[in-house]
């Protein structure tokens, strides 16, 4: 098959002209992962995901490293990377004391990561929806003070493992509480993959409605049932034009055993391209990022592009 | 997790208030299985599809048993289903051989199998693109003068693994003539599953530029590179009612072996379900016919859906 000529570049009426991709496999997709990945390893990846043109790439976590051991090389590893030149590294940070080892490493961006049910803000962070709140308001206040750029993810906006259903006024209010307290910029975090069109759109209209404006709002699909894409769609036909996703679609949720991870860099950019919107990415580069990858993890990626574009390479037609 | 509450229904502005979906697992799923599979599981396959809820069913292919082994025993299976009640069955017919096997078993629906490139016509058909609708012109006629319904297969309408791009008004052309000769219903196939959705909506907007209304238009993608259902959403946007889907994604592509099965229609009908357009399908009782199908054909399924509650079922949460 003829890689270069496809898919045909078809642009459609009413998308954004350009698309920023957060790519969080790096730090979302390797949260989760039970094989330990060499501090090396990570940066080199990181390297590579850069090296294929990608712009925003999370980099690590600075959460204590009891509640995410897989991360617990964030001092080690983000001075191996933070001189790629053009890139922007965000790193998460749940409170004041990672901020404060953040910013000391100088890190320029950081994220905070909120919920928007009750039932995950004490699984995930041991708190109440308002006492974390209140948890991440001196946060955002002094990493701006400090002239970091500072993004809120939102996690469960979509569906809850227990709540089942999640109002979208509720989810409004916590976006809405972020925005004020300072966040640059939001993710939506479909953190279970339940979400569909309809649903995501009806988000994005209620949150313009708060005074949550499109520019500042980031989407966060994950594709455990497939719906990843179709969301992706229907926000970028909103306007949104920040999506995150994860090369070779690493990552996955704990609290759902069964997810896969999340929207895959690779079937984005597939996207993208047909779409005639630029992100810049290499996608043979990518692809075969997430390919050395997946040899490290010992699993083949779940990306369908990765997958094809990788069988493709040793197949005669 | 509760799936009576998830997805959230949340309808969305500009769709069509109801999907039909035309289920091809047991004829475009099947037929490329090296498995072979009984004629009695054939028909307990078809038997459960409907028992789910799905009305249109493609049961087989009444082609020579040279070039498809898989469906050789049509004539066998089609009586077995043939009385099930208020679903639609139709079958392939290469020819007007084929098409006299099935008027003979009593088949009511025919389906012819085009190709909108000269190279796959060539490979498929062994026949230059104009001499194939040259071919199908009598079957078109001879079929509707019997009364049958009659769908016409447009595949490789947005690539071809030889020659690449396809140029939209050579699809618009194949699609008009057959439309012009009598098919009831077109089917757009992205046989190598290579679209995106600007592509998807300048193609509907051409054939309707071109006379051929969206009500007699399908959409048939295939999940290759993952986007088969953004693509569906981009169909659905446009108004076109009809989607055809396998059940768990069963099926590919015999001259692009990397290729992943159809859209699988769990997934489709997850995003349906939270748009709130119903399709009478019972996703429970489908997820558990395709993990039946996938146990048969000793693999599982590619479905995300299907993977994400079958796996629910034996996992705590």
């Amino acid at each position: 098959m003829s890689h270069d000529e496809l898919p045909m570049t078809v642009p459609a009426e009413g998308l954004p002209a350009r698309v920023r991709i957060h790519e969080v496999g790096a730090r979302d997709g390797l949260q989760n992962e039970k094989t330990a990945v060499p501090t090396e390893v990570k940066a080199e990846f990181i390297r590579r995901l850069a090296d294929a043109g990608l712009t925003t790439i999370e980099a690590t976590s600075f959460v204590h490293p009891k509640w995410v051991p897989q991360l617990a090389d964030a001092e080690e590893l983000f001075p191996m990377v933070s001189g790629l030149g053009g890139v922007r590294l965000p790193v998460l940070v749940p409170n004041r004391r990672g901020l404060d080892r953040a910013l000391a490493l100088g890190a320029r961006e950081v994220a905070v990561f909120a919920s928007a049910t009750e039932t995950f803000a004490r699984a995930n962070l041991n708190r109440t929806l308002d006492e974390s709140l209140s948890v991440f308001e001196p946060v955002v206040r002094q990493a701006k003070e400090a002239g970091a750029h500072v993004r809120g993810y939102v996690s469960m906006c979509f569906g809850d493992p227990w709540e089942g259903a999640v109002p979208l006024d509720q989810v409004v209010r916590v976006c809405r509480a972020l925005h004020d307290m300072g966040c640059d910029e939001l993710s939506l975090g479909d953190t279970i993959g339940v979400a569909t069109p309809g649903h995501v759109r009806a988000l994005l209209t209620g949150l313009n409605a708060a005074g949550v404006p499109t520019d500042v709002i980031g989407v966060h699909f994950h594709d455990t049932y497939g719906q990843a894409l179709a969301n992706t769609h229907a926000a970028l036909l909103h306007g949104v034009s920040t999506v995150d996703a994860s090369a070779g679609g690493l990552g996955g949720c704990p609290y759902a055993k069964s997810a896969t991870g999340n929207l895959a860099t690779e079937d984005l950019v597939w996207m993208l391209r047909g779409l005639g919107i630029d992100t810049g990415v290499d996608l043979g580069r990518l692809v075969a990022t997430s390919t050395w990858m997946a040899g490290h993890l010992g699993r083949p990626s779940p990306s369908r592009t990765v997958r094809a574009l990788s069988h493709e390479d040793t197949e005669e037609h």
